[in-house]
């Protein structure tokens, strides 16, 4: 949400405090897409040093969680925030865990970059993957921007997007099979392709989760477990 | 931790309310192991009967993920936790949300059964993966005994033997790899093999996420993302 929609309490301490979790959160965020983004460039452009600098940069990521986690924790004993202050320390709680995920693998995504440089054939595999990749790149950082703005229906949205990106990783894993099928001497390469795909698929599913804790924020329903159409239903009612 | 070491308020009715969300999440846990049990006897006997009944059972999964939360947020907004209640809460939210995955997991695992049962030569795969199966299943099983008797050594010892599912997954994967390459035709349904095996391995990682919250529960230490070295190290500082 904009700095300005922020609730405002009596004790300005706490609204400071808000204000700063948000933007941690977001920096966290920044971090995240960043990596993502570098780990698909060392990806398509063979370029190690790219890959290797996602992996030292994975512990950032994970000092973000723990440090974010504990200020929450933090908030939640001094301050006992209430209704909506209290959704958003939870569901601040929640994505940064899914934040965290997508970092995990943007950095299984950068080792496999690194591990398949130089390796012949590779990079034939990597034209559908590089097109998912984007995809759910742009859902990361739609969903951040959801987040930024606390704004549901563009969560809603974001989140809809999701089975397109399941949709992608089944056609891209019936491409790569048939590559093993036509050329066994590929089987291991196409393997590790497959993780990749898997990875990106996973992290399609971790923004989709980011989405449904903003519409959790913002108006205080629960959302996950439903199709997006029931989501919608939810989000009218 | 046993029903007497609960910490005791002034008000009965919030000694009860945490009393009952242990409950809760035990009971979930129960359910978790049960699918992931039924799951994996779906795969070995070919019992598509079983599977199916995974399937059937994983919404009430989710429903107890959903519930305990919103218990959880209740009892934050209402009794303003401190301390080790308060950590106590946090931990709950996070082991449900590791619960559920791992229920998602063993829904997978079901679904594979259903699909490979009758399967030519699917059989043969299966051995290795069905002791890893177990493995897992006492992971989980050791995890959830450590959170009910809030035992931070049990539950480091049960984090510790991740590692060795990681080396089971990487074993099976090299011996599927190679019936790839014996056989081409065997590709497709090795692949398939290949999702079940990493479900698994994916098990054993959530089940280590829940000890890593017993820990921070019993010692107020935060050791995710740390080596089981330095995990010891915090907890004897």
């Amino acid at each position: 949400m904009a700095s300005s929609q922020l609730p405002r309490h009596i004790s300005r301490q706490f609204d400071n405090e808000l204000e700063s979790i948000r933007e941690r959160v977001l920096n966290m965020g920044g971090l995240v897409e960043q990596q993502l983004v570098d780990a698909l460039k060392a990806l398509t452009d063979s370029d190690i040093e790219k890959g290797e600098a996602v992996v030292r940069k994975e512990p950032s990521v994970n000092s973000y969680e723990v440090s974010i986690d504990e200020e929450c924790t933090k908030i939640l004993a001094r301050r006992q925030p209430a209704a909506g202050d209290l959704r958003l320390i939870t569901a601040v709680i929640k994505t940064i865990t899914d934040l965290e995920r997508i970092g995990d693998e943007a950095e299984k995504v950068a080792q496999m970059a690194i591990y398949l440089t130089g390796k012949q054939g590779a990079k034939s595999y990597y034209i559908g993957i590089n097109s998912m990749g984007n995809f759910v790149r742009e859902m990361v950082s739609d969903s951040l921007d959801a987040f930024a703005r606390m704004d549901s229906e563009a969560a809603l949205k974001t989140a809809a997007r999701e089975p397109e990106s399941d949709e992608q990783y089944a056609a891209i894993l019936r491409q790569l099979v048939t590559y093993m099928m036509e050329d066994p001497r590929s089987i291991t390469s196409v393997i590790d392709a497959i993780w990749t795909v898997r990875s990106l698929e996973r992290i399609g599913d971790h923004a989709r989760n980011i989405c449904e804790y903003v519409i959790y924020f913002v108006e205080g329903k629960d959302v996950r477990h439903l199709s997006i159409e029931e989501m919608q239903k939810q989000m009218s009612a």
